[in-house]
């Protein structure tokens, strides 16, 4: 499999897709991609053409084209001949429910488990784990099963986030990733913080950025883990 | 219908359900309360006989007896004998799978709307509503149905926050909103913040605390109601 899964599109106050830069097209030029199956079902308040044309500009960048499959007629056809999958971010429901509703989820995994490339940030990073059940996000659609492609064996928290607004009484993050496990107490959640990312390179991860993610394993206390670290364990069930 | 809706239960720093304590003695006094059934459901890394313990103990202060659902062999049976029905706050996706597995969700909706008093906090309050959907938790489980009680016609966004952390490039609440409403096109939502309560008496609607409340009408811009305002219209269909 090859996969990269981004915590987040956009650092705030820069462009769009702009810290990654250097990661995609790295991972673009290996895998020697020249188009994409996109996915823009987590977008809610924008647009999907919008939503695509924007993609489209940067990954044209790389001389990679861009189609969306919200414009084609048989999406899981799309799917199965597509190049490279490219999911983009937004609300992780909205995303999930389109996903099974289309018929695109059973594909994708399928395509991604055969060794075709697979691109996903925030949401679209969410999706790759077994589950949504770590997503941020407000669940303002009902999808008809939490399940998702389930490429890895664990779950990724993206935008993983140490502290709360100053005198606020919510739950922290790491209280929430302790809620999840008190019900889920045999999965790994990885907290990964925006501007990092995971790559899986068949049995090989590796943590991409300048920062450390932070990992909970259940039963244990939380541990970070910094890029280049050993972290290709999380891969075996 | 007399409906007691706090935001949260304490404010940090505070003491256990703290704040509310002269609008919950008013509203057990006002309805001459002397038991409640709780539902603990909500509580993910408490234990729920310690959750039942900590509100025993502030409800205990008003002569009022508690008495959780989690104990009794049949608990459909207990709400319907029920003086006064009490949800407490924590995990919104836990509370909704377990009030549906128990099946008391159906059965404190017909008792709530007989005239049964309810008194929930955060989860306990959005449980209220018509769905989970605008809840701010984690879905660390799948309930059955994101389907709620239904006793108002309106979302209730508990722990309702202007901010995001600085440098952080998630959603605002505000942002999570209008993803909520741009898929719900005619669904009210109000952002409720810590420290406030909703109270409705019949056909009253009470906004109660020292701050105000966000009102969320689709597509017309947002706007900030007063305690003292008339905001029973919310209460019209």
């Amino acid at each position: 499999m090859q996969l990269l899964l981004l915590s987040n599109s956009t650092n705030q106050g820069e462009e769009y897709l702009g810290w990654p830069r250097e990661i995609l097209s790295r991972f673009i030029k290996k895998n020697n991609i020249r188009s994409c199956l996109f996915v823009p079902y987590a977008g809610v308040t924008v647009s999907w053409d919008d939503y695509t044309n924007r993609v489209s500009d940067v990954f044209g960048m790389w001389g990679c084209q861009v189609q969306s499959v919200h414009t084609v007629s048989d999406p899981v056809l799309s799917v199965n001949k597509a190049e490279c999958i490219v999911v983009g971010g937004g609300n992780t429901f909205r995303l999930v429910q389109m996903m099974h509703e289309t018929g695109i989820m059973a594909a994708i995994r399928e395509k991604a488990l055969a060794g075709t490339p697979f691109i996903g940030w925030s949401a679209g990073s969410n999706v790759a784990c077994p589950t949504l059940c770590t997503t941020n996000d407000m669940p303002i659609i009902q999808p008809s099963s939490f399940k998702t492609l389930n490429l890895i064996p664990f779950q990724i928290n993206p935008h993983y986030l140490d502290a709360n607004p100053e005198g606020h009484g919510g739950e922290t993050r790491e209280q929430r990733i302790n809620e999840f496990q008190a019900l889920n107490t045999d999965i790994v959640v990885v907290g990964l913080r925006e501007a990092t990312a995971l790559q899986v390179d068949n049995n090989i991860l590796n943590l991409l950025g300048n920062r450390s993610m932070r990992l909970f394993v259940p039963g244990k206390e939380p541990v970070e883990l910094q890029p280049g670290n050993e972290v290709s364990f999380l891969l075996k069930d």
